[in-house]
This record gives structure tokens, sequence and C-alpha cells, in this order.
């Protein structure tokens, strides 16, 4: 089977890196285009990117020439680890222009009929696609996607309990790694010794998209999820992996018995199709109390587990617990390659014809 | 005149060092005992404590000797940063010998009759010292003691919430900092660019101890506040300073503008009576949304002032903030030496007898 | 006694800080202008500084207004903090405008005609003073500079070496903290858990400015010293405070016991002179094999105190030692306040009329 | 064929731990036994051990149940991760025993019998084992020991020098992780935000055992090498990876361009052998000023290169060069493991005979 081509906007970036780390050898996807801004092009990919993972810089990538926004690409589908605001100017063009764009850049997610996806949770929330294409008059291309990292881990394991339970209410509390904020992102300064209890728009996202992840699809478009979620955000001196304590009062009657293997035992999509990017266990409940830590289980499932633990009532709301994932896996280019698998899997990605942009 | 001769319990670990910082030219008490273990006693502090301190250890405290626990003692009052098991051995025995004990350690602190006090809060809870001696037949002696290190800056922040709105729940995330693990206390291994996300008992010490400092004192006792806590606590690489992400509910509609003043213009006993370790302002209220921040804001009013920042509404509370206090200090050695001040204040230092102690 | 009113020259970044918390309440100085970029300019100092240090900004500047470097001064002497490329295009016009230029910048730091100046090694170094004015046609105006922060440790330490025995050769290996790489600085994903060893121009300035500044006064200016200097610099995960290991080797004979007091017991011109920022002890030697460390000792003698532990022999040069700095205090702004205070004392400061500036 | 059954006697420590990690799927080796101090002997891996490393435990060792040193065992060859103290006393009693003792402890490191081996590097000490035997009337075990963790890459580096050209003299100030100090090791309050200049015992070790590993194996035993050798040792907040800036001295004549192919391209007896453990590239030389970097570098070759960068003149000795190891990796459990399957490979392990032990 020939492989899918495919792009990176924003290539040289933190979650930029972590794209062209997971599309090596990657079964489905072929690294065709690495695309970055106007310091960076037509540098080779290793001059132009200060590669910060400790996993060495894929051999076949580091003399590819980094193409600029405006070039043609020959590819079918763009990752984009793009900022917000560019984001915002150009995954739409890219979309208009024929392109797949699977996008963890926060600018679409809340646009009514853009899909956000976690594949486990909502798959079903692609019909939104169809919806788009109506919407903006697009032939073959579209934009998908995936949530903030610091959503991920909380809509990931409210869904079973909702599913189950019902979510009537939840709080979480987020200890963020740097490696968040993007390179270079947060000055040492700040955050070597010390806790900054602010980062900016963190909360909203939290809250409002987890409605939407949570939310029912029906004809006219997502029907978001009604449960209050209040988040407090932090970032602490961690490389990777954010964590969250959380609190959640359910609708129906639960114990601890019956939420440890709502979650330990759910499976979702991915895990069906079994794809590449997937995770055999999407969430994985450790029995120890002091579990999980960033430094020893980011990488459960290869970056792409959910870890809770120390499951236990709430004088509050109902149960507590602690949550971990990996921000930049997980919460971000792993979540946006694990879409397009998704993608593919269901035969969205046929749809759309191989293309060549000129100017965007 | 003359000062009252004090003496610490525990003088070498992290606890002990910060009496023993503070207690360098104070105006009321002199200390004239460093007690430790055996391994210690007979030593120089100089020689039997490794000083984690930043500013040097004070130089007329060098060359004293360190005494065993057993030892004849030369004071009125003793300090007690003992581990939490040793005290429940001794702490009981030193004040039936006469001595006034003031305790930071945890054994005595939800015990009916032993005040446990934030004299800026429950000032009046010390009139449970004569229902202490009435119970157990003491003479001069007695046990007063102070929250743990992360229930001050809840307990502080919440008590003029509670007096203006009523307080219905709280939930509090803890992120805290590794000195209050004491020494050698928590591996660098465990810690360095990790959380993590246990503390052995802390939940529960800020749920019950919240309650109690917030309650109401009858002629029976303290008739415990009884709204709910829910505390989930976390340790993060960070020198001084825990950190609370805290949200509150309140029983009478408060807004934002009814909120900050009545934190940032709260004033305690300890600031009538212009007690030598209080802070002028005991809850500074910032306006900025990414403060407080341990590194920055941990040494405000000497260690002494909480810091609250960033209040905002909560959509499953009513309100949440940001809270900083230093661990160490108003967490711990300070909290006592503010104890010890309102003692005297108070006139109850006068009723204890200079005494010697035989045989523990 | 007026005070001389003095500004700084970049006062925003971290060592502009530095100077303003150093200014705050100086005995000789009043602080009047604080100038820093376009960015900056028109606001207020509170609004147009992150502040990055533990100790609150100073009240009296908070409202003062930042001005241009274009603007008018009300003052004698002005601090520079500018990056080097800045102060090699301002400082000298500012010299030629009347100002006299006290620069912790390393654009003039080599200029035979510019005084690069530890009060303690080399004060008599201020007669290029003379010969700069002469060689520029300066009237009131003039530069003085004061040396890298990991040179001073460096140079301080060798120096009574030096005079009592003829330094043959010298290797310093640094750990540098990160403040010492200004603010934003570092990224922190590039230091924690992580050392980088290299810092750009460091190892050739700690070179060429230690041989500067331990060279010889003559009436044709400064005879460098000769001897080798070797280093290998890093920086490290530290908030403050530079820490060398360092090996030397001797022209004559010395032993342990003759190495100790002469540094222990070397004073020089500010401590003859008490200069207000002078520390009493300008190099502390300490006993205990595992001191200096960073965190302990970086505020020995206020910040301007060098600190030298674990003195034993080397089986390749003659012996070796850790030496610490604060280098945003004797490192930085320390340094430079230092000079101005000698330049006071030494009668150079009232040579300089004060003088309004038009038109850089 | 079959597989050589192997214990680790100290195998809940840090090192320990990576012995575990290591030899699991080992070509080679079945690890058999699991031997630790008495608090954990009876209890299973999983229970006894507070796994440290990000990549989670084996799941075949989790069930097994730790064994007391005074056990039987079921093995030939035992990988020693004991403490040196512990050491002394058993580990010639197990070779006595019959048991090949393969130790990273120190005790034995420098007995003028027993080799002390880098593969790489001085493969033909092994002939030391006949003496040993014959000395002490062992039959048919005997121990071999591997270098300090800030050995190794120094010894590695200075090798092919030292054949190419002659090393004349050296310098190494080494910056080592935490991990070295094994666990709970160093609390995390003295290596916060600080650098701990003294470890105790570890620049005696540099400098005797490079001597003995360079030296020249005769009849008599090892003629250790001359020249000199000064190091300074540091700890600093890094989890894996001891960083040295190393200066070096050589008595042929050698530019820069010589160097660089000297180290990238020498190989040793693992590299000819293809020994399982045996990095491809043992010395990797990089290009960049900045590397190599702990957190970016320590995995290369999984943990067993020796990566060097920044070569550059010295103006005291002739070459300057930064040196960074994988210390739990190359400088302990991989580098007993590699002298093990040196072992094999030389034929050595089937002098050995399968013994059952009885009583230490």
């Amino acid at each position: 089977m020939a492989k899918i081509k495919v792009g990176i906007l924003g290539a040289t970036g933190m979650v930029g890196q972590r794209f062209v780390q997971l599309l090596e050898n990657h079964p489905f996807f072929h690294l065709s285009d690495l695309i970055a801004s106007r310091q960076s092009a037509g540098k080779t990919y290793a001059e132009a990117c200060q590669w910060q993972l400790a996993s060495p810089m894929p051999k076949n990538v580091k003399s590819k020439i980094v193409k600029r926004i405006e070039s043609d690409f020959d590819c079918q589908l763009l990752f984009s680890a793009l900022d917000s605001q560019i984001a915002r100017n150009v995954e739409e063009k890219f979309a208009r222009a024929g392109f797949i764009v699977v996008s963890n850049a926060s600018a679409f997610r809340m646009a009514p009929d853009v899909p956000l996806i976690i594949p486990e949770v909502n798959a079903d929330h692609l019909q939104l696609i169809e919806i788009q294409k109506k919407n903006h008059g697009l032939s073959s291309g579209f934009i998908v996607t995936n949530p903030n990292c610091s959503t991920v881990p909380l809509a990931m394991v409210l869904h079973p309990l909702h599913q189950q339970f019902g979510v009537a209410k939840t709080m979480v509390t987020t200890m963020q790694a740097i490696s968040g904020a993007g390179y270079p992102g947060l000055p040492s300064l700040n955050i070597l010794s010390n806790v900054i209890p602010f980062i900016q728009g963190e909360e909203a996202k939290i809250e409002t998209e987890t409605h939407k992840i949570l939310g029912k699809m029906t004809t006219a478009g997502v029907e978001p999820a009604r449960f209050a979620v209040s988040a407090q955000v932090n970032r602490v001196p961690v490389l990777d992996g954010h964590l969250l304590s959380v609190s959640v009062k359910l609708k129906k009657k639960a114990t601890l018995d019956s939420i440890r293997p709502t979650l330990s035992e759910f499976r979702g999509v991915p895990q069906e199709f079994q794809l590449p990017t997937a995770p055999q266990i999407p969430i994985i409940v450790r029995d120890e109390k002091n579990r999980p830590q960033p430094r020893l289980d980011v990488d459960s499932g290869n970056g792409m587990s959910i870890v809770v633990g120390n499951i236990r009532p709430c004088s509050v709301l109902d149960f507590k617990m602690t949550i971990l994932s990996h921000n930049t896996i997980r919460g971000a280019a792993g979540a946006a390659i694990l879409n397009a698998e998704l993608l593919v899997t269901q035969g969205y990605l046929n749809l759309a014809k191989k293309s060549k942009r000129t100017n965007l």
C-alpha cells in the first residue's frame, strides 16, 4: 500500500518536532513537506531546528529543505503545529486549496462545523466534516482539530464516567510541564524553583472544549454537554507531562469499585481498529497512592495512555483522583496523528484528491 | 524588661533551624536551650546541625551545646519542632513538668482541650488552656499548637470570608515546597522535574484542622465548623512556599468587589497588639493574574503574610483564587512564635513559673 | 551632603533591576533616571519591568516614568546595564556629552584607555581615565568598566596570590547561574535537568580580562599580566551564583598554610575607605570541603564577598579550590556601584560637571 | 544456546535497577537471582523496590522473590551493585564459593590482582584473573570490576589519545548527575537550584583508576600509567549524565584535525566482537560547540557511547573538550554487563562451573 504524503506546518517548534519524531516510519504516512516561518525556510531541517527531544533527530529529515508556507506542497494532508493566530489566517486557506488539515492549533477548535476530536471519545463528531464542507463550499479539503493538551486527559477520563454515571460537575487543577509552552517558551528564570499560577486562555479552553467533546452529535451539529467545569491552571518545573488534580460529581450513584473498571476497561474506536498510534489501554488505572508522577509515568503507552491514580472520595463533589497525560504526545502531536489515522480508517482520506496548491 | 527564656525541641531540623533564625534578637524571648536527639546532644549546634538556610547561622548559637531531651533546661517555654510521634511521647510530659509547650507538631493539634491557634483567626481558643489544665491536673505547664503548613493559608483566607459571608464548601489543591518535608526529607531523584501527588496524612490534616480553627469557642470546648473541605495535595520542585489553588462556595451573596477588601483589609489580634512577628498586612491581595508565585512572593511580610491573587468566579463553587504561604515561617516556626507572642500579650505566660525539670 | 544624581541605562533587565535594588537608600547616590528601550519608555517602571527579584520592587521607583535613551537626563553619572552591542553605540556618546559612564557592559572593557576595575584589585588603573580623556578629547565625561561576572571571582582570588607568590598558570571551569543570561535569557527547556557547556564569548572574556585587571599600571597604559589562563564555561540550573573549579600554579613555593591567610586576610581600597557597598571581608575562606555552594553562600557579604573553599593540592598545577561569587551583585550591578563609590572617594566624580545632554 | 544464569547483588538500588532493566531479554544472560538486604528479602521485587526509572519495571521480575545474601543462588555469575563496604565483605567470599563476580563496587577496583576493565580500553587486563586465582587459591570464581562512573568517560577518551600521542597531563572538572548518588541518595534540599562541589572519595578514584586502566599489562601485573591526573568534582541538578570539562596535554604534537578522527574512529574489542551491549561508535564526536548536553545526548548509543564536543586549544595544557557519559549505564550497570559479555567472548565464563553456595 502506498503511504499518504503529509506535511507539517510549524515543523521546527516543540510540537512540530514531536510530529517529526512520531511520523518516522509511520505505516500510513510519509513525511514529504516540512513547513515553517521565513527565517527557517530554505535551510535544512537540521539547520533550521533547535531539536529539543532526547531521542536524536530522524536521519531522513536532517537534510530536508524547510519550505515556506507559500510554497507548493507535494502532500494530501497537513498536520498543523502553528501558533493559533497564524493558524487562523492560513488553515482555512489550505482547506480551500484542497488539503486535509489536521490541526493541533486552537484557532478553529470551537468553530461549530469543525470537529474537535479525541478518537476514543467522539469519533462520531467527524460527521461535522460534511457540514463544514457544505458551509464553506469545500471540495476535498477540510479541517479537523484535537483539543488543548490539558483538555485531553480530562475529557478522556470524564467520557466513560459520563456514559456510565453522568457527570454533574467537575473541578480540575492542572500542573503543566514547560514543554507545553513551546520553544523558547518559558524563560528559565520564571520557573526554576517556582510555580506560575496562570496560563493565558487555558482555563477557558479546558472548560469549553470539554463541553464540545462530550457533546452529542445531531444533524444540526454538536450539542455541547452542560455540566459545570471549573479549571485552575499552573505551570510547574517539569519537562514533560501535565498532572491534574481532578474532582467530579456524578449524577448516578457510583462507588470506587465501579469507577475503577469503568476507567480501566474503557476502549474506544482506536483500540477497536488497532490504529498504529493507539495505546492498547487508553486509561491506565494505578493502585499506588503516589502515582501517576510525570517523571515515571509520562511515557505510558508510548505517551498515548492517560494514567489515573489515587481515586478516592471527595467531600465536596463525589470522587477525586490524579490524572497524567503526555502533553506533547497525547496532548498534541500524537493526538493529531491519531485523528489522521482515524480519518484513514473512516474513509475520509480518500475523499481528498491529491492537489498542488498555487498561491495561498 | 527581662526576656523570657525559651528552648527548641528538635532544634537541628528544618523547622528547628527556622526557630533559631527567627528567635535571633527576638524582643520577648531569649534562646537558652537547643534540644535534639542523642546523635546531636553534646555537640555544638554548628557541629550537630546541617544548616540549610541561605542566611548564615546566627553567631551566638554556633558554640552552644545541644542538649538531650532528658537534660535540665533553663527555660520557661519550649518550642517544639519535633516529629509527631516523638512529640506524642514527650510534649505532655514537658507540660506536666511545668513547661509551656508551643508546638508545631501534629500530635496534639486535634486533642479537644489543646488550642490549635492562628492568632489572627481564633485567639479566643486559648480559653481551652484552662480546660486542658483542669483535665490533666496541670499546674503551670500546658500545650498550645499551630496548624499544618497547608492549613494555615487556607484557614487564614477562609476566616474573613466565613465571618462576612459564611463558607459553605471549599476545595483546595496544594503545590507544596520540598522544605516542608524536612531534612533530609525528599530524595532529589523523586522530585527533580517531577510532581508527587501524595503526602501521607496531609489531606486529612487540612480538612480536620480547618474545621477546628474556624470553630466556635464554647464553655464546653470548640465546636468545629461544619462546611465541607476537600483537599488534594502535591509536592513540587520548589524550595520554599506552598501554593494553593482554592475554590470556595459562600452562603451569602458576594461579589469580586466585596471579597477583595474583605481579605485585604482584614486585621486580627496580632496586628492590633503589634506583635513582633505579626505582619502589618496578614492577607495581601495582588492584582496581577500570574501572582502569587513562590519564588517572588514567599517572603512577603517577612514570610508571615499570606498572599492571594487571581480571584475570579468559579463555575462549580463561587470563587476561585491562588494562595501562597511561606511553609516554614508562617506555616511552622513563625506560626509558633506568633502563638507564643500572643500568649505573652494575653497574660498566659505569667501563669507559668520558671521551673527546672528533673528526669522526663 | 547632597547625593549625586545617577541614572541607569537598561534599567528593566536583570542587571538593571539589581542596580535599582542596590541603589535604594544609597548614601552617595540618588536614582533620578531610569532609561530603557523604546518599548519601555513612557511607561512607569512598574509597568515596563518584569521584576524578577525575590525582594519587592522599591516603592519610590514604581511610578517613575522610564525614559528613552534619547531623552534629557537629570544626572551626572550613568550606570550602564546595556547589552554590549548597544553599549558600543551609545556609551562613548554619553561620555562625550559629559556623563561619567560606569558600565557593566563588555563593549569597552578591553579598550586600552578604559579602566577595567575591581576596586580591591586595581584601583590604581583609574589613572587610565586621564589617558582616555586626552585620547578622545573628553571634558568631564569618561567610561569606567567592571569585568565579566565570571572574571570577577577569578581575578579577586588570583590577585593576592599573584602579589604574594606570582601566578604562573591557571585553569578554571565555571558553573554559571541562569540569572547571568539576563531576562528572558535562557529558555527553561534548555536548562531544566541539564547543563549547557557553552556561553558565547565567555571563555575569551575570562582569559583577556584577567590579564588586564592583574596588569601593571604604567604611564603608557596597563601592561597586561602574562600568565596562561584557560577557561571552560558551563551553564547550570541555579538561580544565582557562579561557582568555579579553579586550579593555579604559582611561581614561588607556597603551602596550604600560607595560601589560606593570603586570601582570608586580604583587604583592598574599598575596605580601607569603608565604601558603602564594600564587604568587610572580600574573600571568605571556608573550612568545609563541600562549600561554597550557590544556594547557601551566594549572599555572603550581601553578595559582595567572594567565597573560597576546599583548597587542596593539585597534581597538575599546584593548588585547586572552589570559588563562588554572586553573579548579578559582585559580578555586575554591585561591581559597578563599588566602582562608582571608588570614583567618589578618589575624587574623580567632582571633575565631572553636571550636564544636560542634548540629542545623543 | 542456553543462556548463562546470573544474579544481581544489591538489586533494589539505583544501579541494581539499571541491571534489571538492561538484562531484560539479554541474549547471553538470564536473570535468575535478585539479591538484596534483609529488609527486602522475602518480598517480591515489585514490593521491595522503589523503581526510579522512566521505563516500567520488566514484567517478569515483578513477582520474583528477592533473596538474602546468605541464600543459595541458581546462577554462575553475580553482578554486584553493592555499596563498597558491603562489597568488601562479601565479593571475595562469593568468588571463593565459585561465583564469577562482575562488580560495579569500588571495593576491589584497585587490588593489584583484580582486573579493572573498560572493554574498549584494556581487555588484555583480564590476564589478571589468572594471577588472582593463583594468589587466592580460587578454583572457578573470581572478581572483575568496572571503574567509577566519572572515570569511564575520562579513560575512554584518554585511551586513543594516549595510544596515538601519549598523554602527559590531564585536568578534569566533573558535573555529576544525582542518579550517581543512588537512592534515596542526595536530599532534594541540597541540590535544587544548587551545585555541591564535593563527593567523598571521588577525586582520588578518578585519578588512581585512570592510571590503572591505562596501565600496561605485564607478567607481574598492571604497571600503571604515570601521567598527572587532577580532578575536581561537582554534583549538579541533573537526573542522568555526568558532564566533564577536560583538558589534556599530549607528549607528541597533535592538531584539532588529528584529534577528532583519533576519537571518532576509535573502535575496541566490543565493537570487533559486536558484543550485545557495545555501542557501534564508542566515542561520538559532535560538531556543535554547545554539545554534548546531558538532557539531549545522554542516551546516545543506548547510553553506552561517550559523547565529546567543543574540542579546542587550551592555553595551559594543549586541548580542552566537553565529555558526557550516562552514569548509571556506561558508568555502572552497562559497564559491568559489557565486562561480562567480554568474559563470555574471551572464554572466561566457561572456566567457571555452575555452583551452589552454602553459607557465605
